[in-house]
């Protein structure tokens, strides 16, 4: 197989992302959205947001986000506040990470790989970039839907905060702002307030 | 409202074009892709295919494939062989871009506006790199679906080629590959041969 040809066996597979559905709806609260949609979405948010979060290398933080799902393709979503889903969720997106940026030639399959294990590890300012766009989105759409998917799951404010106890360091800016969107959240009677 | 209340009004309003159909399939041949897929497919394209088009900006690349499709929240899909619908293509675009781009604050808006007009225009080698990435995926995921939408609208092999005349001076390698799926699918019905 030539390098192209590998290449494009890697675009056609990761065309599977595209049924990946989340738990998140559409700003229209019409349907869930899937894990392609929503890496398109991140991965322009970072060019609009990189200003808030001064020091990043923007090109990286967006390779790093329009391939941070595609584990998912064999290792499926799961959900932000499934606890159970998560406690095997390393080993079974690791396996997929072997396959899937397997088929790429071994130099950009390398570099995906080390990007993903970069997110995933959560620790350098881009991995804190790449994690704050990955989680105010849903916010964002969860806002403009009416707090659908969070009234659905029963979700907590306590789990909210959780999930993005990093944000506070990476940008006050964005991280005010996220939470005047729970509070109103709360308020309305979409989120628990424990 | 403050500069990321902005940001944050374009962010949600760019969510419509995950309910703007495309006439291509998804590789499984299940259903149409949208604009959002199209343009997350893309953009991940740009970083695997930079290296056969040397020279090219990678990240402003990037950027201009996320947004070129932002236009048709107003202006709708017009489908590449839809000579009708192109005609009035241009007019119905360059209003939706002054109303879309138009949420940002002015400089992220002016720059999005620029880098449109760069890939619309069609003659920087960026945008070259743009317009392969643009044609070449629908034409991957035509191959992978059987031909589908090409059968079902009754392409002919000149309109492929019409529409992908500069590819071969940006990329020889890419070309060739284009020009062997086509073949195939003359061979096999799906296009025209005139």
């Amino acid at each position: 197989m030539t390098r192209l040809e590998q290449q494009i066996q890697f675009i056609t597979e990761i065309d599977k992302v595209k049924n990946i559905y989340r738990q998140s709806y559409l700003a229209d609260g019409q349907r869930k959205e899937n894990d392609a949609e929503h890496s398109w979405h991140i991965t322009l948010m970072a060019v609009l947001l990189q200003e808030y979060v001064p020091g990043t290398d923007l090109t990286k933080v967006m390779i790093m986000v329009l391939i941070h799902d595609l584990v998912e393709i064999d290792a499926g979503d799961t959900y932000a506040y499934d606890s159970a889903g998560a406690e095997t969720k390393r080993a079974r997106e690791e396996k997929a990470a072997e396959r899937i940026f397997g088929l790429l030639p071994e130099d950009q399959g390398k570099y995906f790989r080390s990007l993903w294990e970069e997110f995933e590890e959560y620790q350098t300012p881009d991995a804190k970039f790449a994690h704050l766009l990955d989680n105010f989105q849903p916010l964002l759409l969860n806002d403009a839907s009416g707090g659908k998917s969070w009234a659905e799951h029963g979700v907590k404010k306590s789990q909210v905060y959780k999930r993005n106890e990093k944000i506070e360091e990476t940008s006050e800016d964005v991280w005010k702002c996220m939470q005047a969107i729970v509070q109103r959240h709360i308020n309305k009677g979409n989120l628990k307030d424990e």
